[in-house]
C-alpha cells in the first residue's frame, strides 16, 4: 500500500490506480472553527484566522487539495521558525491612483494578498483598473483566490506570485525560475471564468506522486543535473531539494518543439509583474537565504466597464465559453470544461459531503493541536480510496 | 527538391535538412521604398503606407518570415476583395482615461493598431495604464511590433489578438479558437525583454512545413475530425481549410498531460480581451462570414514608474535577465536566451547583410506590382540555403 500525500497543485483523488488513500470526511465549518483556533493561537487576530483560514480551506473546496489542510504543517513550520512574522506590518511604500507596492514585512502570504487585492479592487473602482505589486512576503496559498476577490466585486481580477525556483530555464539546468502561477477570473454566467495554474509543466507535487508510484516520469517533464530529459522522478526531487541540479521544465516541455519557450517566458513575465515591479526577490533569490521566503506577488483589479455595458460584456462572455463547453468532443470525451467549472462543483460537494483530510495530514494537525495545548475535536468519518 | 514558404510563426532558415530554399537576399531600404510604392497604390496614404511597411518589414528583421514580406500577396488578396477596407475611418465608440474601445471599421490591423497602441501609450503617460480593445479589424502583423511601440517610451507594452479558429479547445474536436499571440515587452539592458508568442502549441506554418516535408507531426501538436491525436500533417491542413474538424492543440498539447489546460485558458483569454471587452467577434467567428475577418485586438502600456525608481526597476529587470541567461547551461547547449535577444540580433544581422525573401515570395510580389503597372525594381542576390 502506498500512501501519497502530494505537495501541490495536484488533486489527489486523480492519482491513478494503484495506491491507496487512507483518509477521513471532515465537515466544513468543523475544519473551519478548528483552524481559526489554531491560528489565533500563534497570534494571529480574529480577522486575520479567518482570512488564512478561508484561503486555506477554499483550496480544499475547490479540490486542489494539495494547498490545503495539508499545508497546515508548513505553515505551523514557518510561523514557529519566524519565518513568517506573526506581527508583521505590511507597508505601503509607493503608491498612486492606480498602483501601488507594499512591503510585507514578512507577513503570512494570505493576509497582506487579501488587503493587497483589497487595495486593487478600490483603486479599480475609482480608476477603472488597480494594480498592488508586493515583496517580502510568504506563500499565499492559491493564486484564484485573490483573483476570486474581484470577480466577486463584479470585476476582472488577476493574481500571480513567484515560489522557490524548481524550473530550469530553457537550454538551462540551473533551476531558476518558481512554478509562479497565474490567475485571472472574469465574471460570467453560470460559473464565472477562472483560470489558474502554474507556469510550469507541472508541479513539484505530480513529480512526488511519480516517485511514491515508482512510475517513470512523462517525457519532457524534467532534466536532471546535467540538463539532459529524465524520467527519473526520485533522482529530480533528490536534486532540486539538495539543489543539485535540473529541474522541472516550463509549460511546453523541455526544448521548443512543444513550446518550452513560451512557458519559460510565462514565468518569467510573472517574476516581472510581482518581483521586479515591487523590487523584491526575484525566484532564483527565493527561499535562498535561510530564515527568509521573500516571495512576491502582484495583483490586479480592472473594472470592465470602462469597455462599455457591462451586462452586455458579461453575457458575451458567457455565451463564448457556453460555446465552447458545447462544441463537439473528442471521441470518447464526454465532456468540454470551462475554467472555474470544476472548482464550482467540488465547491457544492463538499460543502455537502465535507472535505477529505488524508490520514498524515490528520496526524500533523493533532501534533499542531498538541503544541497549541488544544484539545483534537476533529471527529471525520474514515473512508479508503 | 521542396520549396517551402511557412505560412506562420515560423523562420524558415529554421526548417530541417531535406529542404533546399531558392531566395534572394535584398537589401531593407529598397523593400520599405518598394512596399510603401506597392500599398499607397492601393489608396493608402503615405502614413499609413509606411506603418503597414513598418510593421511588415519589423517581422522580416526579428527573423519572423512568416509575417514579413511573403504575407504581401494574402494583404492583396484582402485589398483587392475589400475584406481591408482602405478608405476605413476607425472610431472611439468608448473611452475613459485609462481604456478605449476602438470599431475598427474593417480597417487593416496594421494601421489601428498602431492607433491603438499610441492610444494606450498616451494613457500610460498620463494614468500609468492604458488599456485599448479593437474590433472588426483585420490581420495586424506581429504582435510583437505594438508592445515594442511601447517599450520604445520606456513603458511596458502588451499586446495580443485573435485570429481565424485553427486551435481545439482541451477534450475537443472542432476549432474553436486562434493561435491568439500574446506580446509583452519591458525595457531592459543590453536587451529588451519581448515576449511574443502564439498560445496553440504551435502555428499553422509548422505543420505546413512538415506536411512539405512528409514528416509525422510530433505527438499532440494536432487532431483529427474525431478529435484523436494525429501525425498526418496533410489531414489536419486539409481538415482545417476545409472545417472538417481537429485542428492544431493548445500550448501544453492535447490532455493535461503537459497542461493543455493551460494553453486552452491563454487562448481563451486572449479572447476576452481583445473580442469580448470590445463587443466584437471572438476566435471562432473570425473570417466565419464570407469578406469579413472581423478580428480583435488588445493593447496595454503601463508606465513601470508608478511602481518605483523606473532606472532602478529596470537595472533589476536586466540583472534577472543576465542571470538566467549567465546560469549553467544543459549539456551540448551553447546558450540560454531571453526572449527579445534572438531579435535584436536578426535585426542587425540582416539591416547588414540584407533581408531573404523566398523565390515563390518575390514572384507573387512581382504580380502584385504589374496589378499597379508600378515596375518591379527589386534587384536581390539570388541564393540558395
Amino acid at each position: 500500500m502506498i500512501t501519497v500525500v502530494p505537495e501541490s497543485g495536484f488533486n489527489m483523488f486523480q492519482v491513478n490506480a494503484g495506491v491507496i488513500l487512507m483518509y477521513s470526511i471532515f465537515k466544513y465549518q468543523e475544519l473551519k472553527e478548528f483552524c481559526e483556533k489554531i491560528f489565533s493561537c500563534y497570534g494571529f487576530s480574529a480577522e486575520d484566522s479567518y482570512t488564512i483560514t478561508d484561503v486555506l480551506l477554499r483550496s480544499d473546496l475547490w479540490g486542489i487539495e494539495s494547498h490545503g489542510m495539508q499545508r497546515m504543517i508548513r505553515y505551523h513550520r514557518e510561523i514557529t521558525s519566524g519565518m513568517v512574522s506573526v506581527a508583521a506590518v505590511p507597508e505601503i511604500v509607493c503608491e498612486t491612483p492606480v498602483s501601488a507596492v507594499i512591503d510585507a514585512d514578512k507577513s503570512i502570504g494570505q493576509t497582506v494578498g487579501v488587503r493587497a487585492m483589497r487595495a486593487a479592487i478600490e483603486k479599480a473602482k475609482t480608476c477603472g483598473v488597480g494594480m498592488v505589486s508586493v515583496r517580502n512576503s510568504n506563500h499565499y496559498g492559491i493564486a484564484g483566490y485573490y483573483a476570486d476577490m474581484a470577480v466577486r466585486e463584479d470585476l476582472i481580477g488577476i493574481s500571480m506570485t513567484n515560489s522557490e525556483a524548481i524550473a530550469v530555464p530553457l537550454f538551462g539546468r540551473h533551476a531558476m525560475l518558481g512554478t509562479n502561477p497565474i490567475a485571472v477570473g472574469f465574471p460570467a454566467d453560470p460559473v464565472n471564468f477562472m483560470y489558474d495554474a502554474s507556469t510550469s509543466v507541472v508541479t513539484r507535487g505530480k513529480v512526488e506522486v511519480f516517485n511514491k508510484l515508482e512510475k517513470p516520469l512523462p517525457e519532457g517533464w524534467a532534466v536532471d543535473a546535467k540538463g539532459h530529459v529524465t524520467h527519473d522522478a526520485a533522482e529530480v526531487l533528490h536534486n532540486i531539494i539538495n539543489k543539485l541540479g535540473g529541474g522541472i521544465t516550463p509549460l511546453g516541455g523541455a526544448g521548443e518543439m512543444y513550446g518550452g519557450h513560451k512557458g519559460y517566458g510565462f514565468a518569467i513575465l510573472v517574476d516581472i509583474f510581482s518581483a521586479v515591479l515591487s523590487s523584491g526577490m526575484t525566484s532564483n533569490y527565493v527561499a535562498a537565504k535561510p530564515g527568509e521566503n521573500n516571495i512576491a506577488h502582484y495583483f490586479m483589479a480592472i473594472d470592465y466597464g470602462v469597455f462599455g455595458d457591462k451586462t452586455s460584456i458579461k453575457a458575451h462572455l458567457s455565451r463564448f465559453l457556453r460555446e465552447l463547453r458545447e462544441s463537439p468532443k473528442s471521441e470518447g470525451q464526454p465532456r468540454i470544461y470551462t475554467h472555474g467549472e470544476k472548482e464550482v462543483e467540488s465547491t457544492a460537494e463538499k460543502l455537502e459531503k465535507g472535505i477529505p483530510v488524508v490520514d498524515r495530514t490528520q496526524e500533523e494537525v493533532r501534533k499542531i493541536a498538541e503544541y497549541h495545548n488544544v484539545p483534537y475535536t476533529l471527529t471525520g468519518e474514515p473512508r479508503e480510496h
